[in-house]
């Protein structure tokens, strides 16, 4: 479960939309054929892609769009379904999130979003397993 | 998006045996030849059939296995991918969940499960838009 560059690239397009703030980009990433729904952190969900977009038009425009970098990120292939689950972080803190994304001809697009709070931060991968001392 | 029975179906299988406390029915539940991982609430990342059963016998067999009960859940299919959203009613409180499934033959088996909070409880169906006087 891992080593699909494509979904990755896909997953970090995302983030990089938010972290541009363009909603332009935003609107590349979702998918537009098939059905879209998002679960921000603690919303109600949001169905739909012209809902969903509104939303992160209103995030990206709002007076404090929050920074969120992927971390972490974990992809397995179903077909032409991919997911990507992945931490967020976030202000010094995490969330952790699933990301699906449906395959469109040589690209991959979300088509579903869910972020929730996550207990730890993501594993250090150059730590090891216990110090060394 | 919805109006996909055998679907929903599927999705209440998996909290049908959550309240049953199978794990034997938990284990049919989710698929054995799709990559499978799962997002419990506030959990690290859990990938791998034998990691995420090994959860939900913990989580079944443990002092306080949480009562939870899914509604307003709604549906999409995407080719042999279909996504579940759903509430769940947890002891007076909800969470919302994405639970995506594969379809293997017949039925749809469970390959990827998040849940989190959620601020407000679904909307009351029955209920009109505003009060009636």
């Amino acid at each position: 479960m891992s080593a699909h560059p494509a979904l990755i690239f896909a997953n970090d397009a995302f983030y990089r939309a938010f972290a541009d703030r363009d909603i332009v980009a935003m609107a590349e990433v979702w998918a537009e054929t098939d059905p879209v729904s998002c679960l921000h952190p603690g919303w109600a969900p949001l169905i739909g892609r012209d809902v969903v977009l509104a939303s992160f038009k209103a995030i990206l425009e709002g007076p404090a769009p929050p920074q969120i970098a992927p971390e972490a990120a974990e992809a397995a292939v179903h077909g032409d379904i991919g997911i990507v689950i992945c931490y967020e972080a976030i202000a010094g803190d995490y969330l952790v999130a699933t990301n699906v994304f449906r395959r469109e001809g040589a690209r991959w697009r979300l088509v579903h979003h869910q972020a929730g709070p996550v207990n730890d931060p993501p594993p250090e991968p150059d730590e090891p397993a216990s110090p060394v001392n």
